[in-house]
């Protein structure tokens, strides 16, 4: 075991937690494009997204030039139960792989939603009590989203509807029940109780929805009642600026040892936290501070940033959504049912589509298996059981250290661990016993999901 | 919120976690009464023990004199894997139960074992390991003692055997999915694979299985392989010996605050929490230095303090291990099939027994659904999804704390957070469904199993 200065795990104090969100969209030189409205093509307005989000939120969710953004005390203490979230030395995993590389990870998977998602869910609950609503909807695929919303609900005393993906709702009854003991109600997506679920179920009798088909229901049920609106775990600039808060503490951590990571490496879905990991990190770039390597890692049988086309798209399959300007495989595309986990979205957060599309970062793209095997040595050395979706994180990680023990460099790399797998164990059972299928999409199956991509002039 | 000095979590540095166990029984004047061996009724030496459980492991069984037994360095440097656990100050459930009490609880659920238990897994691999030995065999039911171990044989590289009570097995795939991600061997029992299981499945043919005879088929798998011994999660000495780590750093860390609790609660199945957490407290009851009102919480469907007899008995079914002097309900003694989680051995750990004998310690006991009523509005105050074990002292906590309301006294209280209850799920979704029962034994469903207990003369 090494005897270094640096412990194997930096809390910060809890003072020491950053007290504003960083925004940068404002550091951006050429910003990401804008929400459409569908019907006229032009760019969302406050107006237009009132009934969909709460105040405050679209405030935040237009404002492409603050850089820094209060957050407010009630938040910063609800933070204080569960953060600061250490960043840990990966000592025996570097052992284990006999590299030079250094590798840090910042974990945000010790609290109860067993991941990052609890920071933007306790914001967005946050600000829809203060403007006295009753409740919120969202949807949740693998799980974490909701129970992150039901987690900050039951706090702050909302309702909380889920509309749960429904291959997730039979396949993972235990985060159900998280949920449903966090008082939240869930319901099984697409489901009777919206139109544009009953549409979907007529067109499609046997499905076992998606994400998308999920978010047009959530969105249905909140603008069709009085008292509520929705909420995303992800793709948003909100949720982005909210999760910056691991970046901040990833980064204050570091600093107070003089540790300054050569490779960056985050999982992305819809880029929730890749981009609130790699915040402040790109704000330097962007400033022409500091250069930094910077890695998305998706999954290859749900390739936006790697094989999908940076355009105008609908974030949901309903077809109910503004259009935004991102990575996407169409809005039509469901990821193969052997996919493990998250990141199944579709598309890709305007930020970091737009941040890619710059040239500021790289994407790759690993298979399941890969995956996988990573997440197992990861578990057996490092003591966590890391979800799926951080294992493809921990997958580069690995193979970034690898290639360091060849060509003998140093290197420093951070990557976010994102939560843990403990509702992920069917996906893990079926690793244990060698039936994990590594299917990737031909280019004939991507067609149908790109071809329904709506015709829309690319200059917005 | 409150706005204290005392932060939410009270964090030690990786430099102050204690370099040495704390042994109380070296400042028990009347000291736990010795094992038996069960055929001569002589206690058992260094000697009859060595094939059942390796050496150094041995000493620290039969060491009642020594007082602080040094933490190898190996073993420190595991536990700064994910030690020093915090202290947690209550905040939320305090101003929810609007007490005058002020609650802490120290937090052992952040690791991916779920509980404490790693503290105890980790010492007994590692001096299996320095032994030279090939692998350990165990028992175990809810799962997070297998979990534990398996974690740490994947570390240091030992074959791990893990008999887990069928039952548990069947109910809890994704708990043995875990061990098996961490390499773990996992067979339901009783099983096949040994004469003592054979046995009962002969005498029992559709038996579920239950603690009792999973210890009996691990022990037989320890003594009749060259190079394997027998660990056990609770009970036992040197068990409480490692966990005594819980109170030594939840002492130090209320003492960096000043903070004195009035009330330590812990819930108690073999005993290993709670002789962890109330050690350092314990020694100054022992020594005279200090009094604290020490409370062992136990499951009304198996109670084995409230209602059992301090007498000689066998520590499993198959009567294949030495005799422990123990508050038991007898080596039979099967609680319902309702009651959920651990806390379900027939016997209490011979030091806890002792100390409740001399009146050290109150014990009592807690209905289930009162459990799971403390343990969802714990949930959604505090953020943390507890172990059902677990939520029996967060029930006795809520409940000294309402009384203080009622008195207005300012009580300092602290209890055990042994774990987090992600793989309960079950048990949670029989009380969100409202059929959970509290099925509590009569007197004459404990008389069977009073009865088995052997004849032995007490005065040893």
């Amino acid at each position: 075991m090494k005897n270094n200065e640096i412990p194997y795990k930096i809390y910060l104090d809890e003072q020491e937690i950053p007290k504003q969100w960083y925004n940068v969209r404002a550091d951006m030189k050429k910003k990401p494009a804008p929400l459409l409205n569908p019907g006229t093509l032009e760019p969302m307005t406050a107006q237009d997204l009132a009934p969909v989000f709460c105040d405050e939120l679209v405030k935040q969710e237009l404002d492409d030039t603050t850089a820094y953004i209060d957050i407010p005390q009630e938040i910063q203490d609800y933070y204080k139960t569960y953060r600061p979230s250490p960043v840990m030395r990966a000592y025996r995993l570097e052992e284990k792989l006999q590299t030079p590389a250094k590798i840090y990870y910042k974990f945000e998977g010790n609290n109860t939603s067993g991941s990052h998602k609890l920071n933007s869910a306790i914001a967005q609950a946050y600000y829809a009590k203060k403007q006295g609503l009753k409740g919120v909807t969202t949807e949740t695929g693998a799980g974490q989203w909701g129970t992150a919303l039901s987690m900050a609900c039951a706090y702050l005393g909302l309702d909380c509807d889920v509309y749960m993906v429904k291959v997730s709702y039979e396949q993972k009854p235990f985060r159900r029940e998280v949920m449903r003991t966090y008082g939240a109600k869930v319901t099984p997506s697409p489901s009777m109780t919206t139109e544009v679920g009953k549409k979907i179920l007529a067109e499609h009798p046997g499905t076992t929805g998606s994400l998308g088909c999920a978010i047009s229901e959530a969105v249905e049920a909140a603008v069709t009642r009085e008292g509520y609106r929705y909420v995303l775990g992800s793709v948003l600039n909100q949720v982005l600026l909210h999760q910056s808060i691991i970046g901040l503490e990833a980064k204050a951590a570091l600093d107070k040892y003089g540790v300054v990571p050569d490779i960056i490496i985050g999982c992305a879905g819809g880029g929730s936290n890749l981009g609130g990991l790699i915040s402040p990190f790109m704000g330097e770039m962007l400033r022409g501070e500091r250069d930094y390597r910077i890695i998305a890692v998706e999954p290859a049988s749900c390739p936006s940033l790697t094989r999908g086309k940076y355009v105008y798209d609908f974030c949901d399959t309903g077809m109910v959504t503004p259009l935004a300007k991102m990575y996407t495989l169409g809005s039509g595309f469901i990821p193969s049912a052997n996919h493990a986990g998250g990141l199944r979205y579709h598309g890709m957060s305007p930020v970091i589509s737009e941040l890619f599309h710059q040239g500021l970062l790289e994407a790759c793209s690993v298979e399941q298996t890969a995956v996988f095997e990573a997440a197992e040595l990861f578990a057996r050395e490092e003591g966590i059981l890391p979800a799926p979706e951080s294992a493809h994180a921990i997958r580069v990680a690995m193979d970034e250290a690898l290639r360091c023990k060849e060509t003998g460099e140093e290197k420093t790399i951070l990557f976010g661990l994102t939560g843990t797998g403990y509702f992920d164990m069917l996906a893990y059972e079926k690793f244990n016993n060698g039936v994990m299928s590594d299917y990737i999409p031909t280019d004939a199956d991507l067609e149908e999901g790109l071809a329904g991509i709506p015709n829309i002039p690319q200059n917005q």
